[in-house]
C-alpha cells in the first residue's frame, strides 16, 4: 500500500466478460479516450475533483472469467441491432479489450450453476480440485497481476451472476460459495473487495474473518442500480409526511443472463431479500411488500420495473402511486464500477478496513453502518470525503 | 406573545369553507377527539414529541370566507358517495363545526375572480370600497377574534384559490392583489402568516415591507403536496447518479375549484411557475421541462400526475423513468397546515421573523434559503428545531 | 321450459353470500327499484330492448353458501369506509336482502379447500358423506326453490372461488371436484348452468355428459372483468396492425378472498391459465408470456393489473406499451351475471343446449366455438340474437 | 388506368425527404431486397396474398420535396447513436436511395409555413406565384414521372407536415391551402390521392370537386399510428361492457417536426380535433376528453402517449384505467403507406371512385362510410376485398 502516488491502479472483475465488466472496461476506454463524456460518474462531478482519486485513464484492468468468450465478443454481441453499447464504440476500441483480455484468467467453477456451466462451454480450466487450491490459484492470479502491471494497488470487484442463497452459513473452505472463494482469494493478496452482487462474497465465515484479520477494507452488496434506487430515493418522501404505506408491490422484468439466472428460484430468493430491505429500514416498520422477479428474453439487457404503492393519508383516505422504470442494466451499474474502485482506493491509500458503511449510496443491502434513504446516504459519501 | 402557556393557539384561515380548510378544521376535530388517527401530520410523530408544540387540541379555527355556504355543507358535499371525507364523520363533528363556523368573517371580494366572486352568490359583503379600508377590516376581524378566543397567538393561513400573476409588483395598497391585503391584515395584526398558495400573499411590496418592519414570521409558498412532492424526492436520484435529465414532462389532471380557477391561463401561469422551479434548483442544470394543468371535473378532488422523464446515462445511453401519482388534494395538504400551524406558531414563540426558510420542505416555491431536495429540507427542519 | 311468459326467472348463485353475489343481487334490487342506474348491464341498453329478456325485477335470487353470515353482514361489511358499495344501499335495501336469504341453503364441503373451510366456522352442514348425496341434496335445494317460487326456469351461475387444478379428468362422482358437484346437481335438475370461475364446473367428465344427455345449456368459463377482457380489446390491434408482439406481462395485484385463495399455487394455476390463452388465440402464435397474480391484503376488493407489451414493428424496431387497469372486481364481474342470466334464460326458452359459444364475449375461456378478440365476441352475440 | 398488369405501380410521396417518406422508402427497399422482413405490412400477411395486389418491389417511388437536403441524408441522420433506422441498412441501400432521390421534385412553398419554408434553406424554387401556375406544374410532374417509369398507375401519398386549420373552407384556387394544391394536382393528373396527414386534401372545395368530376378514388384522413390506434381499440371495450366513460384525458410528447410543427397552437388544432372524434363515434356519446400535444425535442421520432380514462361501473362506482404507449413515429406509419399504395392501387384498377370508407382503420379521421372501432374497421376492409 505504499505504491508511488502515480502508478496506476488495479481494477480486477470476477465475471469480466459479462455484460456489466465489458461496459465498465469499455466504458473506462472510451471516457479516458475522450470518446464519450463522464455521464454517470459521480467521482468525475466538480464536487468531486479536489479528492486526489486515480484517474480513470489510469485504471488497469484485469479479471477472471469462466466463460469461453472474449471481451471483443461479448461487447460486439451488444453493439448494434438491438444492443445497448454504441455503435462504432467495439471497433474504435478494440485495442483496448484485446490489452485487456490479455489480463484475464480462468475463474474457478467450483460450486457454479448450471448456467454458468454451461458458458464455459465444456473448457475444463477452472475445475479445480478443492476450496483451497482454487483460492490458492485465484490470490496468484491477482498478485501477478498487480507485479506484472506494476499497479499500486488492486481493486477486486465482484460482477459474477448471483449465487443461490446457501442453507447454512459454511464453516469450511470447501463448503464456500463460488462468490466466497473470490473474495477470500483477495483477502490473501492483500486487497480490497467490492461486491456488487446480492452473494455472500465477504460476508461468509472464512472470508470475512480473513478481512477482518488482515485489516482490509470492502464493500457491498448488491449494486443499486434500478427499482431499488428508486425506492431508495421515493421511501422517504412517505417517511417525510408520515403517510401511511399500507402495501408496496414491485414486479421487474429483466432479459439478459442475470434474468436468467435469477429464474432459479433459489438465486431469486437472495435477490428479493436484497431488495426488500430498504423499505422497512426507511418507513421504520414493515408494509406488506412483495418483489417480483421475471425472466422475459425479449428486453435483453434492458430491465423494467413496475411499482406499486398503496398508502393510507390524513383520516384514512387510501391513495396510490406507481412508476415504470425501464433502463439498461449494465449501463447503470458500469459508472458506479468505476466510483467505487476510485472510492476504494482512496480508502485503501488512508488505511481504512473492514465494511465501509459510507458507501451505502451504491448497495441495495449495504453493509457496516449507513444511512436509510438515498440522499442521506449520499450525504454521508460527501461527509466521509470531507465534502460537506 | 406573552400569552399563558397553556392558552390556545389561533389558527386563523384565508378561504376556510374551501375544501382544504374545511378538511384541516374537521380533521383537526377528528384527531384531538380521539375519532381518527393523525396520519399525515409529521408534528405528531414520536420524532417531534418534545418539542412543546401547541396541541392540536388547542388549536382554535377561525377565518375569512367570500362564498356563501357553511363550513358544514361544504364537509357534507364532500362526504359520502364519490366524496373523499370518511362517511359520519361530519355528522358525529356537527357541533364542532357550527362552533367554528360562528368565527367565520366576510373575506374581501377586491380583486376576486369572476369564478370567486360567482361563489359569493350576489352576497355584497366583501365589496370593500377600497384597498386600505379592505385591509383595517380585516385585521380587526382577527384581532378581535384573538382577543375573543382569548389565544395566545393567530397564525394566518392562506388557503384561497390561486390568482393570476399580476403583471408588476405593486407599490400601492389599492393594486395589491387580493392575497397580499390579506397578508399586509396579518401583519397589522402582529400574526406570522404562511401562504400555502402561489399567490404573491406576503411578498408583494408593501405587505413584505410590513412583516419586515413589524419582525414578523412568515412562510410559504404553495404547499407541496403532489406531483412536486414527488419530484422533490425523486430529482435528487439523478443528481446523486449524475445521470443527465433531458426532458422532464409532467401533466396534471384535478377536479376541484382549484382546478377549475387554474383552467384560467393567468393562473395556471402562476401554478408552473412554481412547480417548474425545483428540478433546476436539484439538479443545478435546466432540463426541458414542461408541466401541463388540466381540469377533469369528473375527478372532483382527486389529483392525477403523471410524469415522465427521459434521462441519459453512462456511454450516452438514453433511459425512461415514467410516475403516475392518483392523491386527493385536501387529505394531502390538510395535514401540512396543522403541521405548519404549529411549527409557526413554535417560531413566533421564539421571536423569529421574516421568511423561514426552514419550513421550505412544506412548499413548491420555499421562501428564504433553503435546500433544494425533500430529504434535505427535512434535514434542515430537523435541525433547526434541535432534533439533529 | 314451459313456465307462463311472465312467472318470475331463478337465478340460483352458489357461492351466493361471497362478495360478487351479494353485489349482483343487491345491484339487481337497486336497479330494479330505481335507486341506481343499470350502468354495466349490457343487456339493460336500447340495443337489446326488443329481445324480450326477463326483466331484472322479475329475477328471483336464491343459493348455496358454505359460509356462516348473511348476505346482509358481507354487504355490510363492504359498504361504507373502504368498502365499494354505495354507502346506504345495504340499509334500504335491507328486506330485500332478508328475503333472498331465506332462500339461501348450504352448499357442499366436499372436496373444499382449507381456506373456504375455514370460512364455514366449524358448521357441519355441508359434509355430505359422499358425492352422490351431494348432488342429490343440491339438486333438491334448487328444484324446492324451482318450485316454491312458482319460477319458470332457474339459471345456475357458480360464483364460488376457484378451485385447484386436478390432476386428473375425473371419472366417478366421488372424484368430481365441488364445482362439478353442483353442475352435476344443476343437470339433474334440469337447468342451465354458467360457470363465472376457471373451476371445472360444468366441463368435468360425468357433469359434461348429464348436461349433454339432457339437452341443456351451458356457459363459461372465468367471467372476463380486468385484465383480461383489456387483453381481448387490445391483442387485436397488434395482429389489425401486423405487428410482432415478442413479450406480453402481466402482473395482477388483488386483495379480496379471490386473491387469498388464488395464493394457493395450485388454484393460481387454474386461473393463470384461463388468463393466457387469449394472446395466441389473437395473434395467431404465441409471443413470450406470463402473468402474475399476488394477493395484496390492502387493496380489498380492488384489483390493479400491469401488463407490460413488447413489441417490434417496421424494419425491427422494438416499441413498447403498457397500461394499468384499476378496477373493482365484485362491480365488474356483477352485472354480467344479470346479464348471463337474462341471455341464458333467452336460450333455454328457445331449446338451446350444450356450451354457448356466442356468449364468449362475457368469459376469459370461452366454451363452444368463438371468436378471439372482444368486438368479433361482441359480433357474435349481436348476431346470434338477431341484432344484427 | 390500362397499365400491363405487370407494370410497376407509382407512389408519389409528398414531402418525400421527411423522416416518413425516407422510412418508408427505404423500408421498401428493405422488403423487396429481403434485408428486413415485412413487419407492420398487413397486406404481406397470408390473408391477404391471393389478392393480387403489386409487389412491395414493383412500386416504383418518387415525390415532392421543398427541403434542401436529400433522402439519403435525412436517412443518414436517423441512423446509428439514437436514430431509429437500423444501422447498415442506409449503406447497404444507398444505390437504391439515390435511384429515388433522382425522381424527387421540387414542392411548392405557396402558403407553407415558416418551419417548412426554413427547411427550404433559402432556395427559391417552390416561389410559384399563384395556386394555377404551382397546380399545373405539381402535375405536371407527376404526369412526367409516370410516362418516364412506365408506371400503370401513380398513387399519390402526402405525407407533409400538417397545416393549420383554415378560417373558411376555400373557393377560389388562390385561396387553396398547400395540401389541396398537391390534391388538384393529383386529381388533375387522374391519379388516387392519400391524404395521410389531418390538413385539408382532397376535402377543400375545388380539389373535393376534381376527385368527384374525374372519377378518381381518395383516402384519409390522418394515419392512425399511436395514441388514436389505441382508442381506437378500446374504446370500444367501455361500450361492449356498458360502462360509462366519464373522462378521457390524453396526452402526447413527440420530438421530431411533426412535434415542432404542432406547437403552433393553429396546427395542433387541426390534429387535436382528428383526435378527439374516436371516442364519441364508439362510445354513442361525448365523455370530457382532452387531448394534449407537447414539443420534447429529446425524443426525436419517438412518441409517448398517456392516456388516463376515468369510468363508472355498476352502482355508480368510479375505476380507472391508464396506458402508455411509447411508439417510434415513422416506424409505425411506414408500413401503412406501403398497404395504402397497394390497396388504392387495387380499388383504381377496379374503377373505384371517391372517398375510400372500407380504408378507415388506417385513419384517425376517416373519410366516407365508416365503422367506429378498430376490429370493425379491419371486418370493413376485409370484406369489401372479399376475404371474409
Amino acid at each position: 500500500m505504499t505504491a508511488p502516488s502515480d502508478a496506476p491502479t488495479g481494477v480486477w472483475l470476477v465475471g469480466a466478460a459479462g455484460n456489466l465488466g465489458v461496459t465498465a472496461v469499455l466504458g473506462a476506454k472510451a471516457v479516458s479516450s475522450g470518446l464519450m463524456s463522464p455521464i454517470g460518474v459521480i467521482t468525475e462531478t466538480e464536487a468531486f475533483s479536489g479528492l486526489g482519486l486515480p484517474a480513470i485513464a489510469d485504471l488497469a484492468f484485469g479479471g477472471h472469467e469462466v466463460r469461453a468468450g472474449t471481451l471483443a465478443e461479448a461487447a460486439r454481441a451488444n453493439s448494434g441491432g438491438g444492443g445497448f453499447l454504441p455503435v462504432g464504440l467495439v471497433e474504435a476500441l478494440a485495442d483496448e479489450l484485446e490489452a485487456t483480455q490479455a489480463r484475464i484468467r480462468p475463474g474457478t467453477l467450483r460450486g457454479a450453476q448450471p448456467q454458468l456451466r454451461a458458458l464455459a462451454n465444456g473448457s475444463s480450466v477452472g475445475e479445480d480440485p478443492d476450496g483451497e487450491s482454487a483460492v490458492a490459484r485465484l490470490s496468484a492470479d491477482i498478485q501477478e497481476f498487480r507485479e506484472r502491471e506494476g499497479v499500486g494497488r488492486v481493486i477486486v470487484l465482484n460482477v459474477a451472476s448471483t449465487e443461490p442463497v446457501p442453507n447454512e452459513l459454511p464453516s469450511h473452505v470447501d463448503a464456500l460459495p463460488t462468490s466466497s472463494l473470490y473474495a477470500l482469494a483477495a483477502a490473501r493478496a492483500g486487497c480490497p473487495y467490492v461486491n456488487f452482487t446480492p452473494s455472500l462474497g465477504a460476508t461468509a465465515g472464512l472470508a470475512a474473518q480473513a478481512f477482518a484479520d488482515a485489516g482490509i477494507a470492502h464493500a457491498g452488496a448488491d449494486g443499486k442500480t434500478g427499482e431499488t434506487l428508486v425506492k431508495a430515493a421515493l421511501a422517504p418522501m412517505f417517511a417525510v409526511r408520515a403517510l401511511d404505506v399500507m402495501s408496496w408491490s414491485g414486479q421487474n422484468l429483466l432479459g439478459n443472463l442475470d434474468g436468467q439466472v435469477l429464474s432459479d428460484p433459489d438465486s431469486k430468493e437472495a435477490k428479493v431479500k436484497s431488495k426488500s430491505a430498504v423499505l422497512s429500514e426507511v418507513l421504520g416498520y414493515e408494509p406488506e411488500s412483495r418483489v417480483g422477479i421475471d425472466f422475459v428474453s425479449s428486453l435483453g439487457d434492458w430491465k423494467v420495473a413496475w411499482d406499486f404503492i398503496h398508502f393510507q393519508g390524513f383520516l384514512g383516505v387510501p391513495m396510490r402511486m406507481q412508476f415504470t422504470w425501464e433502463g439498461c442494466d449494465s449501463i447503470l451499474a458500469a459508472p458506479l464500477l468505476l466510483d467505487l474502485a476510485r472510492l476504494v482506493a482512496w480508502a485503501d491509500a488512508r488505511g481504512e478496513s473492514g465494511p465501509l458503511g459510507w458507501l451505502s449510496m451504491f448497495f441495495k443491502s449495504p453493509l457496516g453502518e449507513h444511512s436509510a434513504g438515498l440522499s442521506d446516504q449520499f450525504r454521508d459519501l460527501r461527509e466521509h470525503l470531507g465534502l460537506l
